[in-house]
């Protein structure tokens, strides 16, 4: 990419704060905006908040994810600085591009009606696919630190096939956990048996849960209802990787005395520097496509 | 299922046998039909090519892969006895399930209008997945035999990123070779990376192959063309596993030296009984889809 | 087994619980004893801390491990009674099959005066094996909790190539990290060549730490001296998982600003339950080689 | 190493001819001997068998392996010229490092009285890891050549737990195979579980015979006894690695209609250039160790 290209990194968490360090340490000028009070901001990222003056001028400006936490200010945990998403939105320049995470329908129409091209690499399916691996791990985590037994051995189920559920199966087998997915159709129950796991519809679910050390839902919606719930062993753990609204009713759960932890946003949470660098080269894959590279 | 039921299996290799055997061994009442010269027919098939008598009173009758080789017999190998796909169809009962693989347009169009339903197995998804792991052992069991190293430490590049690719992928990594994957999009590429192998763009596929030691193809176009072959090393091997018209110009290969195998139809070649399962797994998820089981 | 068999457990922690209870689950008669405290044993076990009238009944008895913390106490963190080891001693009946594990020399001369066969099944090497699988479990889930990075995609050094580097390498690799192995032996460099890792002879040490994200080292020598410390990233992880003396002088990581785990006894600390598991399968082994099953 | 050295490559196959290439590639003096017919012989290597007039002025001389086939004669194919092995042992200089592989015993006492230190690579530990990974890819190819069923969830029992084992279990393992492991060691039975297989003790072998598609056997010695093989179904496909006497008596298995491939030699016949390699870096640790390097 051309060199002299500008960037504003505003707002956001570590994710953000890494974005800006790579850029930079690659060679590029970089703006760091809200992200003051951070000790692992690089000294060569230019620490600023003048929105009004510095946002006109820079090639690509990167908003955090998500963009607003509060539908009103820009996310923006390193900095006590507030600003409002629509002054941020209305000192961006035309040719900028423009990408920001889970992007709210508000901060969306604001952007529309200013004639910004706003993108949502959120929506990028190779963010999504690496988000995965690391959203895996974390899981793998979870279960190796709640657990008193290993891994190795130990009986888990799989709800769903899609990309965390993939690569959390394969990782769980090659720790020599027997590992069963549960999936409704034919072609993904055929993969997960080319994966080498056992692969069960999803309507045998009660059925496979019972011997279960351990569950990892990942599909939204409430699949282990009371039903499959009631059918665990009393020591069974239940992690729901699923976004909201989740894959078990926690009321159940709790009244059925079901452990479970809901564990959300994983990869910023478990690696944030492994996920700002999938934000970067994801934005990076934009401009290539869009002829700025 | 009810094993009331009746089959026939019309035609076809050993996978057809199998399927055959695999029915009569579950308790069905299966004929057997064109395929009498094969040995391996288990005793409790009834061998007979009595068309008109048996097929109309048949619950399920299974046409061979592909339905004919000469657009006008039935494909049947194990048999000197010839018979008209039209003669075939018009037998068929019309509340019979009626399958086949790789159903000729002609054949379809018969089908419809004698108010057949004929499905082809060869479009599920599952048994293009299962074949997929097949055809990815086949084709590891050619570079094997071709190849004058081992796959372990070899440099191996995979060209597409689909079901057979996929599994390749990962057996010549689990034995240890360097593998690349070449795909287009950015999302394969993240998965090529998630699943542990080097992702490059389709683009850079000049650049990659100057090392090869084998190059798999697996995208059904002449992707391989002359700039490409005429990077890789004079012992270089290609294997093409691409469906018509196959990812190499063999006279390009051919006047470049290129060592090239085009390995089409594997499964049936390199583990028929397996395939046969697989054929009869599909169709049995077919009858259950049917409420037929 | 014959199921008439009673057996003594002794003092220790979960991992002693979880022996008694699946004694008792598998029907034989068991005596839990100076385990009071603890909540998870479960009622079968029979609880008892007379020591003079139950041991010498026992056909199999098992001391925990360590047999003791204090050379004086049997270690039993579950009651607040305090049993002697040489007291436990004189009790033991010469028929009896004794295990403990880490026995310490003062236990085993008792032993022996006493004419009492002791079998120590930490020397026991299949233990040694499922130990190191939980150790690598272990090992792994301290890099994930500590690094801001995800395993997948980091660079790992391993140094040794034990029981526990074998297999915490293998699991690195499973989870897509870059895996460099250290090893002095030929036969070694051989082997990790062959588990597909990179292999480097231990001289080659300060060369290969200098990209690493983290080190794992499992050899018990100070190997990781100040001068290959002093070649790691300023923000790499040393995870020492070596029993005495461990691999890291503690002195010189902290004067070098590196920062060091030394992780310890991990089975009996992520994994209590399989940990215990493991010590009565071993148990069995030794009673099975005694013509005691 | 010092590139002045001079290479004398005598006799052998493929594996020696790479040798040769190799050393010259790496731009070290070296000349062919006995290997004339051979039309992979690079340019750059001197070929001649004037054993009297360049043997004496060697640095390294690299005997074939097996040295001699005949007792007689140097094991020699790709020549007419016949030297009779004490003939080339008489010509060598006491400061020359020789090496030779499978050196007969008669060999080993005339280098002896000559005062000829002879080293042979066969009994070097990294030599045979790495052949083992070659003699687990021929020999997982002969089962994909016969077998009629996929690797894919085919059964597998693999014999012993050596060096060729560990690795074959491994790629069956990869490839969606069931794979149980026949150890006689507690500790082979837990490291058979670490890898995920299936670990049974191997008086268990006839039972565990009964559903095995393919039994692959890697112990030397006949335990794959009348007993053993009368347990195996009429499909069952016996592959055979152990060298001398094998493991199974082959009259037994031919009365009693057991398919057997007793193969011998993998790595010179399935990969005979990565074999070649094996040797060459064999050679050069044993230069290593020596100094010489």
């Amino acid at each position: 990419m051309n060199k002299q290209k500008t960037f504003a990194v505003v707002g956001g968490d570590l994710r953000q704060v890494h974005v800006a360090n790579r850029l930079s340490g690659e060679g590029y000028q970089v703006y760091g905006m809200l992200l003051e009070t951070n000790m692992a901001l690089d000294e060569s990222v230019r620490c600023t908040n003048d929105i009004s003056g510095i946002l006109p001028k820079c090639d690509v400006v990167i908003l955090p994810m998500p963009v607003t936490t509060d539908d009103v200010n820009i996310n923006a945990p390193f900095t006590s600085y507030k600003v409002r998403v629509e002054d941020c939105i209305k000192h961006l320049n035309k040719k900028s591009s423009v990408f920001g995470g889970k992007i709210n329908q508000r901060t969306k129409d604001l952007a529309e009606k200013t004639g910004i091209e706003l993108v949502d690499y959120l929506e990028r399916e190779e963010l999504a696919v690496l988000n995965g691996v690391i959203t895996a791990e974390g899981a793998l985590a979870i279960a190796m630190e709640e657990l008193p037994i290993s891994i190795f051995q130990s009986r888990c189920v799989v709800v769903g096939h899609g990309r965390i559920a993939k690569v959390l199966a394969r990782y769980l087998k090659a720790m020599g956990a027997q590992v069963t997915v549960a999936a409704r159709k034919y072609s993904d129950l055929a993969w997960i048996s080319a994966e080498n796991c056992k692969a069960v519809h999803i309507r045998q679910l009660s059925a496979v849960v019972r011997e279960a050390d351990v569950l990892f839902n990942t599909v939204p919606a409430h699949i282990l209802n009371r039903e499959v719930l009631s059918h665990l062993k009393t020591d069974a753990l239940v992690i729901d990787l699923a976004s909201k609204p989740g894959g078990v009713d926690l009321d159940d759960a709790s009244e059925l005395g079901v452990k479970t932890i809901w564990a959300l946003s994983l990869p910023g949470k478990v690696a944030p520097i492994t996920a700002g660098e999938i934000v970067l080269s994801t934005i990076f894959n934009c401009l290539d496509e869009k002829g700025e590279l």
